[in-house]
């Protein structure tokens, strides 16, 4: 259904109709939507569930800079930068560490395809979400998974990493840092060096847990450790951070097959962060005003510390569990020890729909918390102190806000 | 090598040393970058090269705003502005019609890793660096791929289709419509129905030319079509533009193998993003920043028209093709109706190496235009003229430059 051209060519202005074209009468049948024509608004939150946080005040500023190209030197400038305040705040001198143009579940991604072969061992945490979903990405690219499979709330032990070492042989251990769906804080001392006394690498997800609560990359032994964007940085979500060891980087290059991405394939990504290979050359158009954003974050942290950002959601986080407890709430992760300074869990109080008291703060007090992510649904409250919002005044905010949602939503409703 | 804590525990605060953990004397090797402590610093450019371009002011604003969360309800009616303003752009009806976390290459990947399983037969256009890497993806997911070569300037007549669908009955055929490393406009009106003819879905890339020139997803009978952020749209890189015909979707949904990739599998996507599958759930942290850009550009292209947009970038890009040919400029496609009204290609003038010229414009104006790509590396210069920078005065601003840089630049080097 060829036809000379109708409609179409008022807007080719000078272009010969029909030329190397054959012009079918093409017309807009899809109207410019009604939707679009209300401005953007966008309310303000206190936003206190386990992430994405709210931006501090330098990087809402440089999101709101003028574009530069991907491959300008200014932004090679940046990108080194970024590549030297990921290298701190992970704590390593590894030459392979760079910021992925996606999620935390992208940063994920990257670490497995890169990393595993089809019929690799992948053996896997699963305590939790984040767990279950690299046992899901491990089986779409071929791994074989052998999940260590605990309720919401468990942690592994040295002696149960062993096991599944001596058992199953793996090329990859994932463990997750701060299992932010149960609130649980993965101790890491010793699994690296574990890991390696069997050959097998080990991954970890810190994505809820970095720049929160103390970890050292090298000393440790992990590699490979990502992180986001959203959560202690607060920064915007859609880049997150990756570190590869030189034993990761050398199973990364020695692969016999290449991943199964592209955008995600890491010997491209060396060469476009300039993490070694040369010559840097395109790869994709990076999101170049969310690293503007994300260069920032690693300066506030750099220049506040470590120790004191770890310090400061510590103090923030135990203040919070102590006015929790004083409310009658009881904290779902029983063990202090095991408590992640970043993301609190509550056990939902008896009677109550999660579900109310969450929209309580959102409709009245425009704060979020949320309930539980996968296994944890039904089981917990989540509060984030993440970043700039790991506060007493936030604490006390929240708090205050909990006890009136306390007071106000129904109870025993069936 | 376990030991008592030493320097670790005192950021611990309140938390009792070694109880779970055994805290290894762990200390901080990797100081505070020096490079962070300088503030972020940007130049001002016009970007006139082939994407990302500057941002419209809107889009900057929108950029400045704070965070709110992925899953709130504000923003999945920004989300679902967002489908709106995409089946507009893309003057199609299809549900499955969203925004990828990801540069262009990311909406490329998606389309191959959800549409292709190992084994599928894919024909690809590669006539220019995005179809060798349509190419490579495919190789990489097991398709067998089926290029078909040609030189960068060349296009795909139906004819050459034709054998192509005949010879290797493709699941998928993949064009470019704006060849941007060349400069060719690849005809489309036709080729959806022959594809159809032979049970091939068409997959378009429309990264440098939507929103610039005509087209039409539903008439054309394209079953996917992807475009870019940082092009006409005048957003920042980071997200890309993706929707799927009823075709599609069903080759998706009767796939027999999942998808290699978690982040980008179609149907968790879908879901998020309220495509059709209930319920919405959470799939990944979107990039709620850039998204509040995004749904700002496509606000703008709503208010202006599209008819207005393929007029303006027409109008301009003519223009400027007709000051170059006054400079003595060979454009390096020969046939006007062929030639792309986003990105247009100059042949590089004899004597001159094309780095000094593209070196000369960003040096002395802080204009960015680039060489050739890929394939066309060596062989051209690219000018872009794309959404708010496609001006007359751009036109000017560049052409001058450009005179002034064939004046200065060294000829005839060696
Ligand atoms: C521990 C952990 N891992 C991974 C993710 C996934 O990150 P994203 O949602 O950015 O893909 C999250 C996000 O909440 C997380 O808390
Ligand atoms: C035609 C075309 N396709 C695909 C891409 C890739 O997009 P990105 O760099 O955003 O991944 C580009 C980028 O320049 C392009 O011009």
């Amino acid at each position: 259904m060829l036809r000379v051209l109708a409609v179409a060519s008022a807007a080719l202005g000078p272009r010969a109709a029909g030329q190397v074209r054959t012009m079918a009468s093409y017309q807009l049948l899809v109207p410019p939507p009604e939707v679009l024509r209300k401005p953007l608004s966008v309310p303000k939150r206190l936003l206190l569930g386990p992430g994405p946080s709210n931006l501090a005040p330098r990087v809402v500023a440089a999101g709101s800079l003028q574009m530069i190209g991907h491959m300008h030197k200014e932004m090679f400038q940046i990108m080194d930068d970024i590549k030297e305040g990921i290298k701190y705040v992970f704590q390593t001198k590894n030459p392979l560490t760079l910021a992925i143009s996606g999620s935390g579940h992208s940063a994920l991604e990257a670490a497995l395809i890169n990393v595993l072969e089809p019929g690799d061992s992948f053996l896997v945490g699963t305590n939790g979400i984040w767990g279950l979903r690299a046992a899901d990405i491990g089986e779409r690219i071929g791994a074989r998974v052998h999940p260590m499979n605990k309720d919401p709330g468990g942690y592994y032990t040295l002696q149960e990493v062993e096991e599944g070492l001596a058992q199953h042989k793996p090329t990859l251990l994932f463990l997750t840092h701060g299992e932010s769906s149960s609130g649980v804080l993965q101790p890491l001392d010793g699994y690296g060096e574990l890991c390696h006394r069997y050959n097998c690498l080990l991954l970890v997800d810190s994505v809820a847990s970095l720049g929160g609560t103390p970890i050292y990359m090298d000393q440790q032994e992990i590699d490979i450790l990502y992180t986001g964007s959203q959560k202690v940085l607060n920064s915007p979500p859609g880049t997150s951070l990756i570190s590869f060891s030189d034993k990761a980087r050398n199973k990364i290059y020695s692969r016999k097959t290449k991943p199964c991405s592209f955008y995600l394939d890491m010997k491209w990504l060396a060469k476009f962060w300039d993490c070694g290979d040369k010559p840097r050359s395109y790869h994709h158009t990076t999101p170049v005003i969310s690293l503007f954003s994300l260069r920032e974050s690693l300066a506030i942290i750099a220049e506040e510390g470590l120790e004191n950002s770890w310090k400061k959601h510590q103090e923030a986080t135990t203040y919070l569990q102590g006015r929790l407890q004083e409310l009658g709430l009881q904290l779902f992760v029983k063990d202090p020890a095991l408590r992640l300074p970043t993301v609190t869990t509550v056990a939902i109080p008896a009677g109550y729909d999660w579900k109310d008291i969450v929209s309580y703060l959102m409709d009245h007090f425009n704060i979020e918390i949320t309930g539980g992510l996968g296994p944890s649904v039904g089981k917990v409250l989540r509060i984030g102190l993440l970043g700039c919002n790991a506060t007493r005044e936030n604490v006390d905010l929240v708090v205050n806000a909990l006890k009136e949602a306390l007071q106000r939503c129904p109870r025993n409703k069936l």
